[in-house]
């Protein structure tokens, strides 16, 4: 009896302290106030929160980030991780988990999330195409080989989520602009805009989801893509606006994600140069070019439009810059530390993260008095993403 | 010994039992796609997931909610609901209970959360002012009665949040508008402008922080801000808007909280009249007046800008206009059911719930095929709100 008593005692007290930590673990956490910090050399992310700006958990096993975009599931449960190797992988923020990981293709640029969550589709170089995953088991659902001309296979890039459970992207050799259309996920329907331009290296989406917009490589402009009307096709616009031969050598060539809307007003960097160009997106003419301390990379603006904040290539990547919306000229210069590679800011725009890749460092501003107000560690961070994202259009 | 056994035996299966209750009750919960519904004539609300179109909880004791408004704390566990006898009550979205609630004043219109989250602001006809609790506890943080002339207090209206941890209202019987600036939550800084028109009665923000619009119940036109250039004062616009003497009698007078920005077009419902008035925002101009079925009280935009949905008062309370924002003409006509008083859209546009006060229900919307998706119950739902609030600027 007492052997039997201290074998079934301790299988009980065993039992409880499992229940135990299972019931502190689950102190409730809402995801409103979550981000995803990517650490490119080791393959991991942190989960923070920006109301505590605390590190929350780090999840490893990422795979190759050294390009990687984030998008979030509609109940801001999710977040997906695309990477540079061709993985998609699932991290769950309230279990501080990977919840699941595919290796969907062989080189990866970016995704996006169907308007309803439901979807999650995938940009491949190689092979190239799109391919299109459910949000919750990552099952395939449709491949959409980038085939044009005689079978030749294209890389894809800028691919954006659009209203109408509608998804677009671009074919960087084939200079193609497509739309596919996910309403019956059996049945993808997708439209061609061919002869769009040379070499779509990159895209954005205007906030409403309205103007797709690619950037190109091979030839001078940005080619247009009106969304309430394509039956119009694709436009050329800004036909001055690319690379330039006789300025000053290339040495990042800047995302259009890095492009920014503040109410009429794009502001985009320019290529080589040392400016932001300001452009009037009702004419979509230049309106102005503002002299910046170095080549910009990212020009992100605030969530109340106020001000611009640009991020620069070498040698000149540890500085930020801000520009006044109103006045359309550099207010501040900051020196927040070495290799500034990406920006977050909070939803409602009080503070911005910025990501000091070479400090191994996070560092959060106060954008109304411009006051550092803390330092998080972190591995060679390259890239900072917020779970208001979810809620957003064309990411 | 058996009797010990029994009774530690008895003692650990109770525990069990309460740890696996506790275990299970904590399946954890996101809260990116939550919201609140507003039961009137009961004092309750629902707690709704729009993923699922489940009902998750309800929360009654809330008081007299025949005119509530609900925000979200920035990590969107928790709802804020502003009732029309003075009570502020806090639900909690992921333990389904009611967090806290005070009787702040005797009567109350609404409220507003500080960009940074940690402050509520809520605006009271008696005695009039405005009162700033802290999110996390509700105590009082500031008292600022809407005192103006020889000591008398003024009911005070249109209460929105602005960037810079400021509040921005209307003081109805003094025609004057404050802004409040929270950063020092021990020294608010009031700053004031006077005679801005007659009794202003509600007031909007842009979307981005930028322009507070009053309307005037006095007198023609509205009350201009813009938050840019607060040394230019209070402008004039529109000075046509408002109540016609010869028209139809206003069966209720809109809110401005119904008006919608989508681009550079601003869609105000007419005073007494069956049109939706479409405003230039680069001119504060009237660009066209469009013909509706009714007295319009809501124009709301979906997030994709793409169309506005407009609903009326009676007798056109059971139906509902889409305005096409390319054509600017009306495109359908629903009829949902009885009394259409409120909507909500979700974050990316893809669905709109519609509350039906006297059909007891809720209907959601497809807004790309106009099917509808489910209907729920509802005890004379009077409005409906989502946690993707929480990361929005002028709510």
């Amino acid at each position: 009896m007492p052997f039997l008593f201290n074998t079934i005692m301790n299988k009980l007290l065993t039992t409880l302290a499992l229940l135990v930590s299972l019931a502190v673990q689950a102190e409730p956490r809402a995801t409103g106030d979550l981000g995803l910090v990517i650490e490119r050399e080791s393959g991991s992310a942190l989960i923070i929160n920006t109301s505590t700006h605390k590190q929350l958990a780090k999840i490893g096993g990422l795979g190759d980030l050294s390009h990687a975009s984030v998008v979030f599931s509609r109940d801001q449960r999710y977040a997906y991780v695309f990477g540079r190797d061709g993985g998609l992988s699932k991290i769950d923020l309230l279990q501080d988990k990977l919840d699941h990981r595919i290796m969907q293709a062989g080189n990866s640029i970016g995704g996006a999330i169907s308007q309803d969550g439901s979807l999650i589709a995938v940009s491949n170089y190689e092979p190239g195409g799109v391919k299109v995953f459910a949000a919750d088991t990552l099952e395939l659902v449709a491949d959409i080989p980038a085939v044009y001309n005689d079978g030749k296979r294209s890389k894809v890039v800028g691919l954006v989520d659009a209203p109408g459970q509608r998804f677009v992207f671009s074919l960087f050799d084939a200079g193609e602009i497509w739309t596919l259309n996910m309403n019956n996920p059996q049945k993808p329907v997708i439209e061609k805009f061919t002869h769009t331009g040379k070499q779509p290296y990159d895209a954005l989406m205007s906030p409403e989801g309205r103007f797709y917009i690619a950037g190109l490589f091979g030839e001078p402009g940005l080619a247009l893509l009106d969304l309430w009307d394509t039956a119009a096709g694709v436009k050329r616009i800004l036909p001055n606006y690319g690379k330039d031969d006789e300025k000053l050598p290339v040495y990042k060539m800047p995302h259009l994600e890095g492009w920014a809307m503040a109410g009429d007003l794009l502001f985009a960097p320019a290529i080589g140069k040392h400016e932001v160009l300001v452009i009037d997106k009702r004419s979509w003419t230049l309106l102005k070019a503002i002299p910046v301390i170095g080549q910009p990379v990212f020009v992100m603006a605030q969530p109340d439009a106020r001000a611009c904040w640009v991020v620069f290539a070498m040698p000149d990547n540890n500085r930020l810059q801000l520009i006044d919306v109103k006045n359309l000229a550099v207010s501040t210069t900051l020196t927040p530390g070495k290799a500034v590679l990406h920006m977050e800011f909070t939803p409602r725009g009080e503070q911005v993260w910025v990501a000091l890749r070479d400090d191994n460092q996070l560092v959060v501003y106060d954008t109304e008095t411009l006051q550092e107000l803390t330092r998080l560690p972190a591995q060679k961070p390259n890239g900072i993403f917020f779970s208001a994202r979810a809620h957003k259009i064309g990411q």
